[in-house]
């Protein structure tokens, strides 16, 4: 029996925050991103705020020239396995290249992870993105878009076989009959496709939530569909709540066409919060990081962006509106982004750096608990999302500020849970257990 | 300045051990081979006893039709990851397949894993064995023997390298300066191999070891000739003293013959306990566990063995001799092992069953702490090993005998260590960090 709908919040985890200069800050944790008690502490402090799940994004190529920011560092299965372990409730995502995984790797290691976290497992289901990472796992470059998709469409389908290569009950252990598997709950599964060939079964009993819980983020229209077909929660990317629903009621159709309920999927856009207990403080929260970026840097990646000459433009002077998108020639993405941002904000130029250093095109919101908590009531009640993917400009301090803040006025208007509501990440997104 | 000779000892975790049958003793922790804490309460037994190691083997397939016994369950690299969390001083050895894996992800992994733990990770490089775990990663069948060796010995250059992709001190957070890194610091590698091609660097700052330690454990000719050239341990096989002095002398002549100093590689073949406070207590440690073996199919299999008929044979007599092994035409390697078991032990056939059920070639000691002490410093003093890999037949009994009954009195003699000497693996097994 579904209760009222509630939001669903994850922490996306990343190195000292989303915020690029935040690691310059004095106070920050840069020295710490290697290390593992680091990350356990942030999983406490998001299970603290009843949060569904930490979550990592992950790469397979550093760029040794590019020194200004941090880096990836630990491995997401080994960091969440350790992480499991410092905490009771609080859901594991990591992120998996369907491009450079065997999928029987990538089954055996989260069903382990299912099982060692009891049941707190998600898989964010990718296809990579730069030629640099495929040069890692012996390729020349990156296949194209659509043969990584139809690959991670295979290989979602092979993750799910193997998963339910095993019943429940497999494990008999009858000791006097001496039978310590029932070799009728275990099946291989002949697995012969385009990309993959997979007899199994799999080496790990079924696990705890039957199989983990499926992730996707990708946006482009081969994306969608995929998650349409497959994904049980997303990852999206919205400035503001029209564009959060544009995609939401695509995305909704899509699943539709695809024959499942899309009450089912989780649509959670990435949301960064600067939260104060005024407005001022807030700001000044954001204006502190912002005076830590690289200017010239920041500068010349704007003028790319945008094909406009921002030096000598005032730092703390607004952003002229930017001409008609037609009149762009390069990427409209981005430049569309810089346009709406512009519009809706009336930034100052450190401001308008600020923004895009910090997620970038990603929703933010900076207020007080209440201004930030009618901002993510305002979303979730028109239907744009179910939730967010919070990314936190600065770590560990903006989570601290969501879950000791923003979290309680949530609870307070009956938003969100003050427990969890079982043990398993299936539990705290409302799914049945497959 | 290198002190007196210390022992080094591994525990070689297997389900609920090593005895086949071990899991049908009442008390067996049949039910717990899923769960993450019985794992973490071997490692700090292990740890107790100040153990080099523990060490899980692995395999890429389980087959659905033999339930008779325990199988493969969590995946070693999320398992240890936990265990890392849940012990401080121990090493955590995990066998990696060079057959199966990219060398970046085992890198990657590794050396995730050595950040984590605080440098107490070591790799066991195999090939694999069977043709079923091929066919879960995309092949029809294992490459031949000397082509997957061929493959391990790359694998094992790409490991250093993208380990020695990032110098100390590749991470600067400078603040000030606004570097997060030393790009000088951090290399491509730009492997360009027969079986790989690997740009790099890793994605993972160098690990606190340098180097997770490599560990070897082939018995082939091209397995000890890959063993002489990079191993740091060797896991080894032997019935008795003689066997051991034969392969420690062969694998010494071919270190040295590679130009590397036999005394820095660790020889620990696999050992098999039944420890009591009396002779009698010992024997019906063995007694109580061979008793529950399922005599039909381990005759069966025997007479596979040996080519003879034992159905009928009194389980309580004593088994003769084997016919001379030029008249057997099957495996010589299996009939050998039986031949020199009956030969030195004299056991009856339900003896015998019992030896081959646990480690089934293994140098097997059983007896007082004092007596398996002797033997241990038998071998140790005659340079047949450098320790041992040990292969409780049931855990966690059998580990917390030798712990709690063995391991005083070797530490009585002067031979093994009563603390740690640092903090890695490598200080543990007196290695350098590299
Ligand atoms: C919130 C979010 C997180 C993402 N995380 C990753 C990631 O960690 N690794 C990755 O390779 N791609 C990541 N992506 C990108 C896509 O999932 C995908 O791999 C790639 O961009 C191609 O998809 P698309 O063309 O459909 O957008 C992420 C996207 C979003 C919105
Ligand atoms: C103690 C010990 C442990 C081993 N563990 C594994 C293992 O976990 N997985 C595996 O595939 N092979 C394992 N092997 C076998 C070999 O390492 C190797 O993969 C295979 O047998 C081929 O080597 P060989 O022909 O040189 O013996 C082990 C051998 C020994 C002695």
């Amino acid at each position: 029996m579904p209760g009222p709908r509630t939001l669903h919040l994850n922490a996306f985890l990343y190195g000292v925050g989303h915020h690029s200069a935040a690691w310059r800050h004095p106070d920050s944790a840069a020295e710490r991103i290697g290390d593992i008690t680091y990350f356990e502490e942030l999983a406490r402090t998001a299970e603290r705020g009843c949060l569904d799940a930490v979550f990592f994004a992950d790469g397979h190529s550093v760029n040794p020239k590019y020194t200004a920011g941090t880096t990836w560092f630990l491995e997401p299965l080994t960091a969440l396995s350790a992480m499991a372990r410092a905490t009771e409730r609080i859901g594991l995502v990591t992120t998996v290249s369907a491009s450079f995984f065997t999928p029987f790797h990538a089954a055996r290691m989260l069903a382990s992870l299912d099982h060692i976290s009891g049941g707190r497992v998600g898989a964010n289901i990718v296809t990579s993105m730069f030629d640099e990472e495929a040069r890692n796992h012996g390729f020349d470059a990156l296949p194209p878009h659509t043969e990584r998709y139809a690959r991670a469409e295979e290989f979602i389908e092979v993750l799910c076989a193997l998963w339910d290569s095993w019943d429940d009950g497999g494990v008999l252990v009858d000791r006097t009959g001496g039978r310590f598997l029932d070799s009728d709950a275990i099946r291989p599964i002949r697995h012969r496709g385009k990309h993959f060939r997979v007899d199994g079964p799999l080496t790990v009993p079924r696990c705890p939530q039957g199989r983990p819980v499926l992730f996707q983020a990708g946006a482009s229209e081969t994306g969608r569909n995929l998650a349409a077909r497959h994904a049980e929660a997303v990852y999206s990317v919205a400035w503001d709540i029209t564009a959060a629903l544009e995609y939401a009621t695509d995305l909704r159709a899509r699943i539709a066409a695809a024959g499942r309920d899309p009450g089912t999927v989780a649509i959670l856009p990435g949301l960064v919060t600067y939260v104060g207990r005024s407005e001022e403080e807030a700001w000044a929260k954001k204006t502190e990081l912002d005076a830590l970026l690289d200017v010239d840097a920041a500068i010349t990646q704007l003028g790319v962006f945008t094909g406009q000459d921002y030096t000598g433009h005032d730092l703390d002077a607004p952003v002229d509106d930017l001409p008609p998108i037609e009149e762009f020639t390069g990427p409209q993405g981005r430049y569309a982004t810089v346009q709406r941002i512009i519009e809706t904000r009336r930034p100052t130029l450190r401001g308008l750096l600020g923004y895009l250093a910090a997620g970038g095109g990603h929703a933010t919101m900076i207020g007080t608990p209440e201004s930030v908590a009618d901002s993510i009531e305002e979303w979730f009640a028109a239907g744009a999302c179910d939730g967010f993917n919070l990314m936190c400009p600065a770590y560990p301090d903006s989570l601290d500020d969501f879950v000791d803040l923003v979290v309680p006025e949530l609870q307070r208007r009956g938003l969100f849970r003050t427990e969890y509501p079982g043990s398993t990440l299936r539990d705290s997104l409302g799914l049945k257990t497959v």
